[in-house]
């Protein structure tokens, strides 16, 4: 069933989401006081009011053997997925964001070093496949771009994660702090979606709150929209043009229409941002990337391909897997068969050139 | 230039805004009290603080002779409009649904009455071409069931018509009295979009107030994406089967792959919504209607039509101008040629067969 050449292919994966056993793991990495809290209050970071799909979220089965969650045993995700998947690179992407939605951003920043520190003493020190994501207290721009700074020279973190759900826009100049840090270290900047409508994030539609899980994931792309437009009709790329995007588990396909309404509309209004210097689909193709998953399937597929080129995925698309969560795109099945001219730059190339990652096998199917 | 057979082409427009060429036109419908806080304080409706395209907004070629504003004379509209396009039947938006999104339901209802009253006596009683829509306080749908009993009745009224902007999608239970009243009535509901982050409404996106006009059009369609999904997953079209809905002005193309994404995220979740018994793409086909304007042309001219059969043009997709906006879709030029079994329910017969419009002349090309 399935093609030889996807089976053995050697991927990078650009989500997979690990966490910690327990909130004791990161006890030793943070204040005190914050310890105390936690121990009689629990995290009290926000969580959504709707269910999620699988068991909890998670695959069914990817609880490792010592009975912990999904996520959470190193020795376990290299048997479950990274050696039968011929993962050779995965990038971490845990699921601490949501610290960025609490009220209280010098606790937000606590959380996020200890969790940044536990990532790299607990998976980055261990596992030399894996590379961090730096979790940032993202509603304080000022403290935010301080944990950049603190960790940033550790090349094993690659890029600083954000969730989707957000105060204002990422284009916003309240931001820019964070841009010049990743700038700085040669970060990407990386919005995974989350969050939307918790904390202290704006309800997750411009119609207010969602009523099912269902519409939640449809109110991702929503947001993802949102920051995709003002990151583009901001200037970011003009004045950071060395800063790279993606955006994570948004879906795909919404690429190619959006880019074609963004770039019609700019024909017509690009004398009101005047620092917005070409199309938009041209900031996109430079500077911004889409990971993969949960990617959409056409109907016709026929249709496939040609919405793969409208969205530029030779140059912008990166595959993604949300190991271990319940929607999980297996590397072997989630596309169809494609040919070496996408198979390759999608599964593999363009995010060794994104992250500045060396092929350290000699397998051919990497080049 | 333009092809004759479009140039003669009897088409219907559903999406024409006139208005009151001041609102004192407005004060004979409406309770000496509120005419009197008008004349004090205005009509404080909400109002975006972005910039509009073109000259406020507008087309610098609509003004009428009479110095007032486009949109706001039935002798110019016919002569740089109804007529030189053959515009059948024509369905008047209006300019007043902005009243949805004040603090005072009980002010809404009254501008709404008087603002429909308005219409009536004085665009639908002078010109038989065109329709109404029924402008409702849709922040209190007890309130808005009131007024489109008040007038439903009158045929002429074809649809009941909000904007984008809403403090919960439209799909939510609260909205339960406003659909019945449509049932009851035969209306279509309609939502034109408008009013995002503005007045009552939460703000545009899931991540705040957006900066520049282009992203606040852009969220445009990210609320309308919203409303679809609330619509679809709280199974408003199981509960009212006769119901349709148009979605105005927040682009086209979009719709394609967001199908794609609905059909696919309700196989992995449809345990959640019981209620929902068919793929979302069937519920669209058999009760949701899309209007042109501002239609995406595809980079790719190969890939228009493909795009318009994933998104079942054919069935669902309504001409619209927006005249006199000034990015009004010309009815000869918005879209590229195409063959008379798309032009004809595109243009015409869609809308006709939707609104229960009736052929009034016996060109061969409204059939």
């Amino acid at each position: 069933m399935i093609p030889l050449s996807t089976a053995r292919r050697t991927i990078i994966d650009v989500d997979i989401h690990h966490n910690a056993p327990n909130v004791k793991a990161i006890f030793p990495y943070l204040p005190k006081e914050y310890c105390d809290r936690i121990s009689e209050w629990g995290l009290l970071l926000p969580s959504y009011p709707y269910m999620n799909g699988g068991k909890g979220g998670r695959r069914v089965d990817a609880n490792p053997p010592n009975g912990g969650a999904p996520g959470t045993d190193l020795d376990f995700m290299r048997e479950h997925y990274l050696d039968p998947f011929h993962v050779e690179y995965g990038i971490l992407t845990g699921e601490f964001y949501s610290l960025g939605s609490h009220p209280d951003a010098h606790y937000a920043a606590a959380l996020a070093s200890a969790y940044n520190d536990y990532t790299r003493d607990h998976w980055l020190d261990k596992e030399d496949r894996l590379r961090g994501s730096i979790t940032i207290p993202k509603q304080h721009p000022l403290l935010a771009a301080k944990e950049i700074d603190r960790v940033g020279d550790d090349r094993r973190f690659v890029q600083v994660l954000v969730p989707g759900g957000s105060e204002k826009p990422y284009g916003n100049a309240i931001y820019e702090p964070i841009f010049e840090a990743c700038v700085r270290h040669n970060l990407v900047f990386t919005i995974h979606i989350g969050n939307e409508g918790q904390g202290i994030n704006p309800s997750p539609t411009g119609a207010g709150h969602v009523t099912y899980y269902i519409e939640s994931r449809a109110s991702r792309t929503q947001t993802m929209m949102a920051h995709m437009a003002s990151l583009l009709f901001s200037g970011v790329f003009e004045k950071y043009p060395t800063l790279k995007v993606v955006m994570q588990e948004a879906g795909v396909m919404w690429i190619a229409p959006y880019l074609w309404k963004l770039d019609q509309d700019w024909k017509g209004l690009r004398v009101q941002t005047p620092w917005v210097k070409k199309p938009p689909s041209e900031y996109y193709r430079s500077n911004m990337y889409v990971s993969s998953q949960p990617i959409e399937l056409t109907p016709d597929p026929a249709l496939f391909v040609p919405m793969l080129d409208a969205l530029y995925a030779k140059e912008c698309l990166l595959f993604a897997s949300d190991y271990p969560h319940w929607d999980f795109d297996s590397p072997r099945l989630a596309f169809p068969k494609l040919d070496a001219s996408y198979a390759d730059p999608i599964f593999y190339r363009n995010a060794a050139n994104l992250y500045g990652l060396k092929p350290r096998t000699s397998s051919p199917d990497h080049t």
